[in-house]
């Protein structure tokens, strides 16, 4: 039953996050464990306008 | 005080969600206790090309 | 696949988590649908030295 | 490392997410101490159609 | 109802946590505006041994 | 900027944690990009009390 979330910039495609949730799976299985049929993985976008780190918002930064 | 939050998948109306509020609230009185004003729920959308169960997108199961 | 996730004080007992989780499954299926089985809930225990509201700890107000 | 996440409603404009950036930055530091280069904020925008409290959505409160 | 969260490293005293909770409940309403009453702050502290980044543990860099 | 959040059940190890780290920020630079320089991982233990499935508790099923 591990759940594993990932925050990301929006931008991959399908088959990317087709690849992000089986990399996660395959090696979460590998490192700890488990039956990959109970891994859940859930991929958020987080927009660079909704994003700070040092006190800036990355949309700025990318400017 | 007490927080809840729901991840599901989108398509859900607006009544099935004003119905989910009260359930999950009035749930959580019934069995922990407390004051149901202060119990907050929080209601996340997540589209199946962002959730993954057994190493594939739940996108991709649908088909 | 969907998720539950419950913030609330400690002090509940293993009966009243067991009824939680119950009640909030239940819940679930009955405003929005869903086979049960596939309802997930994560239980958080918030100390009130960890939670504020108002801008005070609640572990300030329960004094 | 320290991350900050915030749910809110929609409606805030660019600058204003930009001053809560750095607000919260910079509050953490004064209160909490680190360094602003580590510290991460996620901002989430809740509809009210998704957030109840008290049993109730607050998109029906606002009515 | 802005909900702030808060993922620390362990080993700041009550008085910390408690100028936390009002600095950042200060900084949300003067950022973003809102009633200071109803924005909730949790607090969660994360071990070095839970977290990691740039594929480290933090309790290793920390050595 | 990715953030990889991890909730399991406890008693994974130090080195499995550290492995748990490696493979995901590997993972996640090989399916979608990136430097792993700035990719957190956060590693949460749930307890089989505080999760449940099925409208049961893990702690339950587990007798």
């Amino acid at each position: 039953m591990p759940m594993i979330r990932v925050e990301m910039f929006p931008g991959r495609t399908p088959d990317q996050k087709r690849e992000l949730v089986r990399e996660l799976t395959e090696g979460f299985v590998r490192a700890a464990g488990g039956n990959p049929q109970g891994i859940h993985v859930v991929i958020t976008e987080v927009d660079p306008g909704d994003w700070g780190s040092g006190g800036k918002l990355a949309s700025d930064k990318a400017t």
